[in-house]
């Protein structure tokens, strides 16, 4: 909502930002659950803003690619949405969770049906419905997603993957536990060591600003020519990364930005203004919730700047 | 999120859908709980539009009062804001529950603090501060209301307040319990009267889209030519809307309708896109969630056929 | 489980562990959530032993009477059992909860029925049975009472039960909601009235220990006469005692103690060894579970030391 | 309890109460998630009875071996209890837990700690235990329990012990879930190697009367002379069968057997009466609980029969 359409010095608001918030103190921890995550530097902080109109500005370390863990769960749903339609709403809900992402305490009350894509049981179920489907899961996706980005500069790093599924017992656990339902078609060994290779891909800000532009831009096609879902259809990626993008921080996210969004433990976040732009931040501390810290705090001072948002 | 923006008849699209849904089946049941709300005769179906730019289209019982019950979350969460600011975010929280309207389990693990001021909880903790506040809080309530809608015709149904009150013990049971907790400061039977009279306001869907219309306009001022909340305070209600507004089906409204709003068990629902319109519809019978069975659908409905959301 | 029967000299061993406790450091905290139990002397500390035989061994403060709380749930238990049978078994289950005596969480999954009688849910289903039936419950529930002890000296302390009355809205709440799933069939006030009174009874060791005889031994008649309960009817109670006596202390008691009991939050225990003896042990002090810490230790100390145990 | 010290025949209570059920419904479903064990046949039905005195009694299929299943967690819990001593406890607790056997939802909030050593999560803890100390666990632990039995006749199904394992999805996710809290040392796949195994140990009536003499008869000494636990230990192992060892129907087993058992989902139980007997039931076809349907309503009757029971 905004009080009238003025012209708005994008470049100029994220660079005064950027200075305002690096000069502050970098609170919140580095995710070390995962070793090899563990070892990036706290110091990184970088952002990238892209338009519709194909303007890009980029601040700081905006070209350091990084691990993108959990943002990653919005292309493997896009993807299988892409292939599957409206069928994948059968196996994995849409509503907020209220827990962490990582609970295991509703899906036993839904009995084995993950609340929405983007807690891990949900991405799990989307990653078996691509294991599935796919002939060589792990290039295939790669391809896609590739192609989304027009870069082949798109890699999966093996020793972040290697290094979650070392430590990922809670990530089985899930599983195998939904595998107990029947929602898992494929064995559990298989769709996790999908499910880390994709949590396990790395991209810079820009990258991540490019390849999520489909969800920005109505009109956006891929490299090949091909639309990646219908209006209809973005919408709802869009609508759910709004309630769900977040985990247990939904809410806040949405009270304060007001844009869709989703964040991963890399800490990495990206928002999408539909019609607008796509930005994307990444500042490796994380506040309590598993959200960057910073890059919570760039966004809503970036809306609140901009006096933009969908609300 | 719209592909170009296009003249929309809004006129001609509200008709053609209340034609086309009033002709379908009318699926779900009336609220029963409440005895009197029982009463309501199922057929009614009414819709109106108010646009920023006071444009008004009504359509089939669009100037029958019903009673709004939840609606008037966020008539009291609004108010309260306006009063309170950002201090009542102690005593609620603003996260989607991911359970039903009534629960109790989460306030037993959130020690006493409601997950958003849209479930029975959290609205009781809003009712609080507001009784703490008014000297004379169900006229001092009313008297507010009023203003937001410019009419003196806003009035208590007694006999409804009176009907839920005789049966509410669900409703007192939660109110006890999180005065047990402590995050309650006047008696449970004060407490509860005035929430009960809140919840049986009786509106139009003309009144409905002309109340909200704060919302939806950020340029809005009261009969008395006051704000009433900031545009960074709106957005934020609009916020809690989105991801809260339907109890366990928020997301499901989000991901369908792709627009912030509020709905009650009296068969209202309100929607409101910024910056553009507000809309009200109103048809009594529920789904399994509680969420009106033929608002939902022309809801999902007017956003697919007007190619515009939030989203 | 004994290795051989052998003759214990129990006042002897009764009188040695009592001095041996009262000499150590007497640990937590009495209850002070209700006002008028605050005011209780912490350096109370009375044991009674009675056998089956009539041998009664009295230590400490084991003449004055406390506050037996929760320890009229056996008596309310027994009592209904005798006037309904196996019927009451439709409205409360006899299974150990695994959560706290006050909890609201299991009562939402399992629709109103309270997991067992001994937890604050099911003592209020029992008390609304008792409601029902009694013309003057608070009265009739008294004589009862009195005939099982053989005494006229049983009463309530109105003191305790209005104090009580005056900040129990978590009990409240409980009753609250078992009413809105159906399983209450009087006003909660009233049956909140006879739960909240039925708790202030106050008794000595000396006397409790008297009217727990008819769980110890089988051939137990009341002052009139007459059998409190049959045989088959006596094991069940105990068996419940045993399984669901201390909230989520339960298998602590079980494991360490090994014997059927029932605590109260007034510091009291009761144990029974049927066919033996029944032993009441009054200390304030509660661990952190809200069991009195000397009760724990001189009971596990005297079935340790007795080498005997139902197990 | 009992009225009076009489002279029971055991024989001609067993023998008559055997015909009896024998010609009644048996009602009920065979375990058939484990697909080897579906294999079994549903008329199977024995009962042996062995006293301390060493009087034994078999009547039906009492020396048919059948998979003993969950009753295994008594002898992993007593040969860890003999090895570690009360060390256990820091790691599994002694309470009900008032859930199903599989859950996962108490570990969450207990944080990684089950509730009870019978509980699947509780005797997978037990098992990693042992995991560490055994040299070669699956053999070590074989000699162990034959010499409880002092026979050489007991074996694994392997059969049996892989079918778990190919469909112990739930089993890998409670395991890999208390490996995420810290509170498994070994690999999750040895652990339920090992756990898999132990369930599929197979005996008969005849022989787990036998091996679980040494909880009923405190002067017991194994095959080689020695003491399995003291007196304290067994009492404590007792008491943990008496609250924990028939799942969320524990309660209930106590309510009307009144003795400490455990259950196992191959149809198999075993009750003490400590000082007295050991007596174990085995019909395939189980309740909604996952008890032995034959086994529950025989032990019922046994106990009223002969109206001996610890209480």
């Amino acid at each position: 909502m905004s009080l009238e359409e003025k012209t708005i010095d994008y470049k100029q608001v994220l660079e005064n930002l950027y200075i305002t918030i690096a000069s502050e103190e970098n609170k919140g921890a580095i995710a070390t659950y995962i070793p090899e995550l563990a070892k990036v530097d706290a110091k990184n902080f970088g952002v990238c803003f892209l338009s519709t109109k194909n303007e890009e500005y980029g601040v700081g370390n905006w070209q350091t690619k990084f691990s993108i863990q959990s943002i990653s769960k919005v292309l493997s749903l896009s993807i299988a949405y892409q292939i599957f339609g409206d069928k994948i709403w059968d196996r994995v809900d849409v509503e907020p969770s209220g827990t962490p992402f990582n609970s295991l305490v509703q899906l036993e009350s839904d009995a084995g049906i993950p609340r929405n894509p983007f807690m891990n049981s949900g991405a799990m179920v989307i990653c078996d419905m691509l294991v599935s489907y796919y002939e060589n899961p792990k290039e295939d996706f790669l391809v896609a997603v590739r192609e989304l980005c027009s870069s082949s500069e798109i890699r999966y790093s093996e020793a972040v993957a290697k290094s979650e599924a070392s430590v990922g017992y809670r990530n089985k656990a899930l599983c195998n536990f939904i595998k107990s339902f029947g929602n898992i078609e494929n064995e559990p060994e298989e769709v996790l060591d999908f499910y880390f290779h994709i949590c396990a891909i790395e991209m810079s800000c820009q990258e991540l600003s490019k390849v999520f532009m489909f969800l920005a831009n109505p009109n956006f096609t891929t490299s090949k020519g091909s639309k990646v879902l219908s209006l209809s259809k973005t919408k709802r990626v869009n609508a759910i990364m709004q309630t769900c993008g977040f985990y247990d921080e939904s809410g806040e996210f949405s009270f304060r930005v007001g844009l869709p969004g989703k964040s991963g433990v890399g800490g990495g976040i990206v928002a999408i203004y539909p019609d607008k732009y796509c930005i994307t931040v990444w500042s490796p501390k994380l506040n309590e919730k598993g959200n960057s810290y910073r890059g919570m705090k760039f966004l809503e001072a970036f809306t609140t700047e901009t006096e933009q948002s969908i609300f």
